[in-house]
């Protein structure tokens, strides 16, 4: 997978994960440990609920989510995360459910108090198999720039932090 | 632990979670399974970071949260996630790290769409042991109404969905 830089991206571009298979175990094991309500648990309870039957964990979509993006996007030393707004999640994901996440770049600045980084704001939209959209977020993440770009250069990009 | 129903909270109660300690182990262990990220696996990459040494994913931070959450209030029939909004990590959490999550309740109102659900607005800060602030967020979610509030209660709640 191709190593990115804050320098790489340019605002509009857009990245596809691959497909992410979500298993009952997985759906169970995070509801153990992290959301422990019937509809994410067991299967005969859950189908008495508003949802029919099994469902993950938003958080567990959540997490999915980040793994994906993670692996897409792949920032030479890592993406840190500054803060998530509108994270939705207008559909249930069930098991057996095939998760894919479309990042689009929004906006790209460099960091004023850290010369060696830059700040990215996008959008991720976790659709599964035919299409349906079961989260939607935005985020922003400080990344590492070129050494070459980190003292010199100047962008036309928005320099306020 | 007392059993909660949309009918018993008001706008402005606070709940505080049992305090909960965050080992190496279960960093290393999220970061595997969503977080690969050198800063989140591995004690010594993780020294030539950022960060000066391992970190939590903030996915484990809102996972966490949402366990102590549900632990502390413990809805009736469960919460159901509807969406999350201005989430920030404005600390790092570290193994050994000992978490608590303040509740506050902003917002109370009877579902249109759903007579026997209320829907609630609530602040989740979560602190470490010093009372350093390691993440915030705003949520909303719908949970049960008591059965006796379902089809006539009348309330000075706002009633548009």
């Amino acid at each position: 997978m191709k190593e990115h830089y804050f320098d790489d991206l340019k605002i509009g571009d857009r990245f596809r994960s691959e497909p992410l298979n979500v298993t009952e175990k997985e759906v169970v094991e995070f509801a153990l440990k992290f959301d422990p309500q019937m509809f994410h648990l067991n299967y005969k309870a859950a189908e008495r609920t508003l949802f029919k039957g099994l469902i993950a964990s938003g958080w567990h979509t959540a997490a999915l989510t980040m793994r994906l993006f993670v692996q897409t996007l792949n920032f030479a030393e890592g993406a840190i995360g500054l803060g998530v707004d509108e994270l939705r999640w207008p559909n249930a994901v069930r098991p057996g459910d095939v998760l894919a996440v479309e990042t689009e770049i929004l906006d790209l600045r460099p960091s004023r108090s850290k010369p060696g980084y830059g700040i990215i704001r996008l959008r991720n939209v976790t659709t599964k198999q035919h299409g349906e959209i079961v989260q939607t977020m935005l985020a922003s993440a400080m990344v590492p720039r070129r050494v070459d770009a980190r003292d010199n250069k100047t962008t036309d990009h928005k320099t306020t932090d």
